[in-house]
């Protein structure tokens, strides 16, 4: 089951297609085409551009200039592809979208060199704006050294250690950091300093309810491979199996609620788009067990 | 042996001063403190600061503002730095500067981490230039690709089937990138761009003959272990040992003599502190058999 992305307007297809074309201009020239054919068989693994959507119907909403909001959302998915390059290489997994991830097929020096490129060009594309903003660029840093920061804290933490603070803190560093930037990004450029808190809140917020989602969906699994889950820490306070899957959805449905509320305070009703994802998170926490919830 | 680093101005050690202090603010806000502890780590273990001081030497010639200077010398540090966590993990080096290499003393996944967001602050670092200009960014990712492309040939490449062009490729992307990358920021910064062929052209040309010094002082240890080295490609194409390591050293001080004369055409004599570079590193040719040059 996917996040559908119901967008807001008819204009985002084209938008999307040349904030696509951006992308693969701005990963095409290297003078080693070995690594050029590793990132774009990352990026041609697919996803929903969840990222570049948020952008980039962000940035209709608040007239930003086609070529900003282009270069902006492309930006978003290359950092996010990079850190997926790196991620995949640091946790082991052999899969990424369905195909062989980029390290499994090629080697692990080639997916690592492709995604400290992918991070680099994510720069470029950002100062390629009508106005290269050091502002923009300041965030970026900021952004990836949260993603950072949240990778580190995972991948050299033991699960059995990880308490409810610290998950959220990764949860909110590794995949909320790349959920705000879009909307970070949009806010920065159209001079919408103050409304950066919510675009960072409702960001680290619904990030915190899809992880928690993820965990509920893969909870055999991350048990049995002792990875962290929110279940198997609440287990670990003396929560039985009932309580903690009932605590843990409880924890997700206040995150969404806030990650709706600071969305709902975005100018121009820029957060609109943000708001659809969440209403399509929490469906599937009322109607079912959540499944495994892709490509965000 | 090391290069002396004979700096034209008694303005370069407290320029050079303030561009560590610079460096070490800008890896010092992570949220997680372990990424900050590798960052340190590494930056602490010294270096020469080869390519800070082509920066700050360049930028007095050319009456940069010192801020400017600051900055730029600092990201140049930054991204050679960033490289070098890397490198050491995919070639396998287990020291750098006398010590243990960061990823062998902590661990893979943290000096992989630390090494990415090494180079997303050397961006930030490029951003707080009075002017944040696109061209700045531009030319950093630019030499950020030929970096990463030359190591991606040399770390794919099994040392047997490199010849003496893919050689020089793989030294000019290594080394020469991040060589001629103090004096190109320079250039940008100082409105001088015709400058820039020149800037590269120094840059790339140095880095050939310093391989070609570092492979004849490691010749055994290179051959011992399989390793690309100049005179093991000679040997190939059936030169005898003598006459590999004459028409090495040849091929050096043509690169060298090359070097000079393109630093020669920097404007307002603000290749002064290079041409030093390039006599040191022909002194050495000059009088013996090359020893190793650390730290550039």
């Amino acid at each position: 089951m996917t996040i559908r992305n119901t967008d807001s307007s008819p204009n985002i297809e084209s938008l999307l297609q040349a904030s696509e074309l951006f992308m693969f201009q701005a990963i095409g020239q290297t003078k080693a085409k070995s690594i050029t054919v590793v990132m774009r068989y990352h990026i041609e693994s697919g996803g929903s551009r969840v990222r570049a959507r948020l952008a980039l119907n962000a940035g209709l909403a608040l007239n930003l200039e086609k070529k900003v909001n282009v270069a902006l959302s492309a930006c978003c998915e290359l950092i996010h592809n990079a850190s997926l390059l790196h991620d995949d290489i640091q946790d082991g997994d052999e899969m990424r979208r369905g195909r062989l991830a980029a390290w499994f097929k090629f080697d692990i020096n080639s997916a690592m060199c492709a995604g400290t490129l992918m991070l680099s060009a994510a720069y470029k594309a950002v100062s390629e704006v009508t106005v290269c903003s050091p502002k923009l660029i300041a965030h970026l840093h900021q952004r990836t050294s949260d993603l950072i920061s949240g990778q580190v804290i995972d991948v050299t933490s033991s699960a059995s250690v990880i308490n409810v603070k610290t998950y959220l803190d990764i949860a909110k560093g590794k995949s909320g950091s790349l959920l705000a930037l879009p909307l970070e990004l949009v806010m920065i450029s159209a001079n919408e300093f103050t409304a950066l808190p919510c675009a960072k809140g409702a960001g680290e917020s619904f990030a915190v309810a899809y992880q928690i989602a993820d965990d509920m969906s893969d909870l055999q699994a991350d048990l049995a491979n002792s990875r962290t889950n929110i279940v198997g820490i609440l287990e670990n306070i003396g929560m039985s199996r009932s309580e903690a899957l009932a605590r843990a959805k409880l924890l997700a449905e206040e995150h969404l609620k806030l990650a709706t509320e600071y969305a709902a305070k975005l100018p121009a009703n820029s957060g609109a788009h943000f708001i659809n994802l969440c209403e399509e998170l929490k469906e599937k926490f009322d109607t079912s067990q959540p499944s495994s919830i892709e490509n965000v």
